[in-house]
């Protein structure tokens, strides 16, 4: 959550110059300098001697698995599963068809779930090594589904946004702020048009290959795009089973993805009728008076901020507790406020 | 996102009295007064006249579907399923033991995503019934994931904590209080230990009601909770399908939240060395430039919080720029701080 807000604020900081409706460099220098902002700071002039600063980036980035990452384990997973399956192939009873194909086949139909059941394993080594594969399948699944898929998506989203304005004369900043305004909306129109391309794909290839009626293949499409996988129509021919593993893999991906998006769409709606609700309420006598964090019966910018923000729940009270005690540690003269003086004092 | 923050703002109002080790009556309604805390104020005094706050509340709990609305949707949605199923019971085919019991089965096999194929759609209606049932059972198990199933969990963790405390003499604040900090890891174990569970009465009842192996009662079960169901092993017998409906839907579920509450653990594990790093960091000239928002040369305490939650990710410059515009609005006097004299010209 917190790589969320971090990516979603080096986001905004490319686009809020725009929002401004101010585009001179000298407005831009000062919402740098001034705005709160250490993330964009480390963004816009990394190499002005912050000191330690890009660490923290270099530090958090290197945690989470890339994009290349999550695709090489892909790759190797599905490596070791064929060759493991291709060694075991005569523990494996069934409707066969080419020995390499079927390791590959019946590996991503466990890694997804799917499991039609056309192909079952029949000795108690071949049972433990399904069970095996189908847990770190899952595994890999969700790390598919909370990196590489919304990355693939994200990086299709600005490509979308720039043919729908292709008519008008929308500058890259105008496209940038359209697609950061709608990032949910538009990420969640693309796995639906990708979705819908890939149950057409699958039925025409499932009519076609493997000779099924349409309203059969349609519903081996649905079948499998759920992970149901009841097994009474499946990939049966060879070339029937060498395009259903890039499709499963795909179509079972793209139908989890869309449900996620889904989900957060709703999120964000709720989140931004909440924004507006508290943007309406008028600030009442104890408002003023719950926010004025040091007593001084006067609330500033940044006072009045972090009371919204709470209000909104983005920001917890233990958030400002923790933060408040580390500030009382660095003002060593107790005068309420940090200066240069305190900080040499204090380091 | 915003609901989860403000339930856990909500949350730490609970416990952030004894957080300070500060117990007596004075300091805690300092605390409630000064603490930048709106919601806390709605909670804990919520009768002292604020006016519109507890609307806030209500408002947004309305949107989210409870636990209870959660469990009628899946009751309705077993009800009509079960109907459905029993009424075309002669268009699927496959093992069938009892009319009803077969039809709930069937119901809980499709909508958990299972798909052991023992019992298959045989005709076009019965095919399409079943597309219907599985898609509306995937976002109705995302439902119960992200509302019901935690709810459940969370129920149980006190309980779990006050056994573990049982023969230290803690009180309520301090088991409320380790509840709230080591909330994700408790939850991870909850699962962990009620997914063991599922899965040795699910290996115990198929070798006993099935006549399986013990081996194969194992792989069945695991073919079962990760939703695989390749079908050569199911449950074939009356008694079998009647606690499969129950067994399935609970194991399945129990396995999946395991997985959220094992991606939650790595994100706080993330987020808890990010906050260690920030805490432990000098504070440049550069970062009192950046946190100081009205250009006083000095940084107070909320400038230094505010500086502090964007460099760890949790808000953003857009929050910041969003809520200082509207702080401008109500600073008609042009002071730089709100007063109740700003107000009453304000509105």
């Amino acid at each position: 959550m917190a790589d969320d807000n971090a990516k979603q604020s080096l986001l905004s900081e490319t686009v809020d110059p725009s929002h401004l409706n101010e585009s001179n460099a000298l407005k831009r220098r000062k919402i740098r300098r001034c705005g709160s902002a250490p993330l964009s700071v480390m963004n816009c002039s990394g190499h002005n001697g912050i000191g330690s600063l890009p660490h923290l980036k270099s530090m958090f980035v290197k945690l989470e698995p890339s994009f290349k990452q999550v695709f090489i384990l892909l790759a190797a997973y599905l490596a070791v599963g064929t060759l493991c399956f291709y060694l075991i192939r005569d523990q494996i009873k069934g409707r066969k068809t080419n020995g390499v194909l079927d390791a590959v086949y019946f590996c991503v139909v466990t890694m997804t779930t799917v499991g039609y059941g056309d192909l079952v394993p029949d000795t108690i080594l071949a049972k433990l090594l399904a069970c095996v594969f189908v847990f770190s399948g899952m595994a890999l699944g969700g790390l598919i589904l909370s990196r590489a898929a919304d990355y693939i998506v994200e990086k299709q989203e600005v490509l979308l946004v720039k043919a729908m304005h292709r008519h008008e004369k929308a500058g890259p900043a105008e496209i940038l702020k359209d697609v950061e305004t709608n990032k949910v909306k538009y990420k969640f129109f693309l796995a639906l048009i990708l979705l819908l391309v890939l149950i057409i794909v699958g039925t025409l290839l499932l009519s076609l290959v493997e000779k099924l009626s349409f309203i059969d293949a349609f519903y081996c499409v649905c079948v499998t795009v759920t992970t149901l996988g009841y097994g009474d129509e499946s990939f049966s021919t060879g070339v029937g089973r060498a395009f259903a593993v890039f499709w499963i893999l795909s179509s079972t991906i793209c139908l989890a993805q869309f449900f996620l998006y889904l989900a957060e769409l709703y999120t964000e709606g709720r989140q931004r009728s909440l924004v507006k609700w508290v943007l309406t309420r008028k600030m009442t006598f104890s408002d003023l008076e719950g926010a004025d964090l040091d007593h001084d019966q006067a609330v500033c910018a940044a006072e009045f901020i972090l009371y919204k923000l709470k209000e909104m729940g983005k920001i917890s009270q233990e958030d400002i507790l923790l933060w408040m005690e580390r500030f009382k540690d660095l003002d060593v003269d107790g005068s309420g406020t940090l200066t240069r003086a305190n900080l040499m004092l204090s380091q």
